[in-house]
């Protein structure tokens, strides 16, 4: 899929060649399951490219991501070891942060995703990492916690060859326009509208 | 999500308990990227686990989950080295397999999809793996290759505790009915629809 011939040619000056080597914004969005996990199998191509990988968990609790946590720094340890792959960078956003915005904390989880996109815009500009997974990050966004015109220019005037994976419900719509690939994790059938509640392995 | 009270409570005389321990059958399928990616993420979680993974690939040709399956077989070394994480294997149904169902080599390719089908339900009988990834498995299904009520009744019956996820495009009524979740993948934006065709650590 999508390695042969395009149906269009966009006259953009660029060889095929070029083409090939530019840097992506990715949206997994939707109601649906496996947009983070989707974002977290896609590092594994990354890594095996050998990119830097830098993850910026933007969620209320440290367990969610424990397992592709896990799996990801123990590659990452792989890269550090022999070599083999890229390196791996896991960065959580504070643990407390709560989806339901509780009063009285709501205030230092907004500072706290503040921080965390000020850190994610000084490593682009850095160019730190060649594949950011900004994991959950729409939440912020659409909290008002962070200014999404500013997201919007940052990303689209980021240097070099950086690609970057956001994922969440209910993306902006000035970040679907600049992003280049947008998928809809559509929700069909799930367990626990049966009843039947979460499992480790499964949900985390 | 999915973690906290259920809204239903299903009348299957079991405990939460025994509920979070159920086997499931999961689809990933659309015409969305991500299907595939998700599934490889969702074995991240299984690896964290402890679980065995088999992962079993329907697809025309090896290159296109190179990335995957190093990373994968790196953590299965991982697990072998250090005892973290589970073992993982993973196998190629054939690299020769094409989309297109070209002319004088479509017998073979059938035939190569049954007997891959056929490894899998012994082992689903010998209960080998925790973890079944069948990657792009609705589509021996879509041509005829696989009977698709032997599929259903395989999964339906199988015993124990093994999960089972499924990607591909159009996957038959008759597997999402069994499924206990199902996601849909939808391509909302492209590159490739702008004439930029696929690349290296995105792509492939």
């Amino acid at each position: 899929m999508a390695r042969g011939v395009t149906p269009v040619t966009p006259e953009d000056g660029l060889t095929t060649r070029q083409r090939r080597h530019q840097p992506l914004v990715i949206v997994h969005t939707g109601n649906g399951k496996g947009k983070s996990t989707a974002a977290f199998g896609l590092a594994l191509r990354g890594w095996h490219q050998g990119w830097s990988i830098g993850v910026f968990q933007f969620v209320k609790s440290a367990k969610w991501r424990i397992g592709e946590q896990a799996a990801l720094e123990a590659l990452g340890r792989v890269h550090d070891d022999t070599g083999a792959g890229g390196p791996v960078e896991w960065h959580k956003m504070g643990a407390g942060w709560s989806w339901s915005r509780k009063s009285g904390t709501e205030e230092d989880h907004a500072a706290q995703a503040a921080e965390g996109w000020a850190e994610v815009r000084r490593r682009l500009t850095d160019r730190t990492h060649t594949l950011y997974v900004l994991d959950e990050f729409t939440y912020p966004l659409t909290w008002g916690w962070i200014d999404v015109d500013e997201v919007v220019a940052t990303l689209t005037e980021r240097p070099g060859y950086q690609h970057v994976i956001i994922t969440g419900r209910d993306c902006d719509p000035r970040v679907i326009e600049i992003a280049d690939l947008v998928t809809e994790m559509t929700k069909i059938k799930h367990p626990f509208d049966e009843g039947r509640p979460g499992q480790k392995g499964i949900e985390w």
